[in-house]
């Protein structure tokens, strides 16, 4: 990794362009994360899926949340790397279980190479993220450590919850959040608590940022759903709709479910359930969650929670983290 | 968990009486490792995989390495489990690899639910083994978090190649050690080591526990070879010759291509690599095997590396050391 030459401190810069500082930093790093090069088969899809120029959220976040108690760039920027290496792993392994075919707009891992090669090398990016994660240097390593490993038992808990819904012939609103707040909510969550223990922030300020980055994620899983359904596939380099073709029970599918006439609640659900989803019933659905008020509802709810996730910032220095938020929040891919 | 009752140091009891009291305290652990119940199909399969009786050889090791050098079983409790969890993580991702039906008896992971469910239960599993691990009181905790970590990689790579090598045309004996270093070697190795370190060993002390856990690892993945080819599938538990089965280059097969007649060995890649392998073929295929002598080589093999690990082992309290790399020579399961 080159020497760090980020200097500059969140007082003296515009959030957007600081964005697009980091975003580039992380993007050259991760591309270079993974130097060696025997075994190919574990170590090229490794690299590949590293270098997807992904929005790499959730380390920017980290990072800025620890400069917004005080600390730097310096003290964050290997533990930020660390949370988006894990979040690839998530990645590698929910295509595989959703057998998609596009991710950041490449194709998948396991489609590129095979299933035993994605779920090796997602196996990989784990232990990657804690090689990086422990060159982190803090009095309070293994306290950050923990918080790291617990967060994969609640992203797995997650991920089995949201298989589990696919199937289930009904889900509530309550499931649908109990799953989010595990499967998105949480990463999030952890990485704006960690850039907060790493910038000695105070327990108050780690509280806060906890809080901020869990409602963050919320309304980051949310807008997913919503542009899932309002989004061509070319922009949000996914496949199209796919989370209705393969019967997700997303909030928009549920809040359309809790009002829609039964007529057009049994169209969903035989169109869907049955995987016969083609381009044109995926259209139609699109148009109904559009004429129910859906799409707007939606986007109400997110709102909501990036509401609750800037109650939380209450100073000046939180400036670049009030950005992010706005950032989620108007996001279109 | 409960209490530690174990208190018995290793100057007045039997290797053997010892090692089945801290096999029993260690199944009974593992059973009762995952409490939570939601996600079931999360949990139930991690506890599953932790319920079935393997020979917890690589926890016994390290309880006792650290027991050798003056530590307590105290000490090295915790990290033993987060080892065998670890271990049983890769048993699950491999055994979706290898489409095995069968391990330590019983029906795998993905066999009993699905492959979905099996990648999920194998990344639950690598989370709760750092969640065991961090239960470690120690100073060099840092260093204990590294090494474990750094061997998952390793671990990921023995397995990448263990793959490419069942389609190459052909695996030298470098190739097939190269493999077996990283696939099994290395984390019996840091068995030993860690071992060493939770028992506040020398730092030579360390480094000769690691070459003896190495070495140990290298023997018991050949004996491993071994008794795929001679045992029965009611005494291991597995497939009945399935490395064979799936044209897995274990040292005796490599080591009958390197002496076998031209027919024999067309013969062999005839059955094995069309994956055309009926009963009878393995059958004859075993037979030539115990013909050329591969059977008595291998046993060689074996007896040489633990003899290896045995020249690290220097002194009386290394008694119980002792007696488990001749059990590793000696086992017929």
């Amino acid at each position: 990794m080159k020497k760090d030459n980020i200097r500059i401190t969140e007082k003296n810069i515009d959030p957007e362009a600081y964005y697009n500082i980091l975003y580039n930093r992380i993007n050259e790093d991760l591309a270079n994360a993974v130097s060696v090069e025997f075994p190919p088969n574990l170590y090229n899809p490794m690299r590949y899926a590293l270098a997807a120029r992904g929005k790499r959220f959730r380390p920017v976040l980290l990072i800025m949340a620890c400069e917004s108690v005080g600390g730097t760039f310096r003290d964050a920027y290997n533990a930020s790397l660390a949370i988006e290496i894990l979040h690839n792993f998530t990645l590698i392994h929910d295509d595989i279980m959703d057998d998609d075919n596009l991710r950041r707009g490449r194709t998948t891992v396991h489609k590129k190479w095979n299933n035993n090669i994605a779920i090796l090398a997602g196996d990989g990016l784990i232990a990657l993220a804690y090689r990086f994660l422990l060159r982190t240097k803090s009095r309070q390593i293994k306290r950050i450590i923990k918080i790291f490993s617990e967060a994969i038992i609640v992203i797995c808990e997650g991920q089995s919850i949201d298989k589990d819904m696919e199937s289930a012939a009904s889900v509530s609103m309550n499931d649908y959040f109990d799953m989010i707040k595990r499967k998105t909510g949480v990463l999030v969550s952890i990485s704006a608590e960690l850039g907060g223990i790493l910038g000695k922030g105070s327990e108050k300020e780690i509280e806060a940022l906890s809080k901020f980055g869990f409602e963050l994620g919320i309304a980051y899983q949310i807008q997913d759903d919503l542009l899932d359904i309002i989004s061509e596939e070319i922009i949000i380099g996914k496949d199209l709709g796919s989370d209705l073709a393969q019967g997700k029970k997303t909030f928009p599918i549920i809040a359309f479910a809790d009002c829609a006439s039964k007529k057009d609640i049994k169209y969903l659900n035989e169109t869907f359930l049955n995987g016969n989803a083609d381009l044109e019933s995926i259209r139609r659905v699109k148009k109904m969650l559009h004429d129910y008020g859906i799409v707007e509802k939606t986007q109400q709810e997110v709102n909501k929670h990036i509401d609750n996730a800037n109650s939380y910032l209450h100073n000046t220095s939180h400036n670049h983290l009030l950005f992010l938020s706005e950032m989620i929040r108007n996001r279109k891919f």
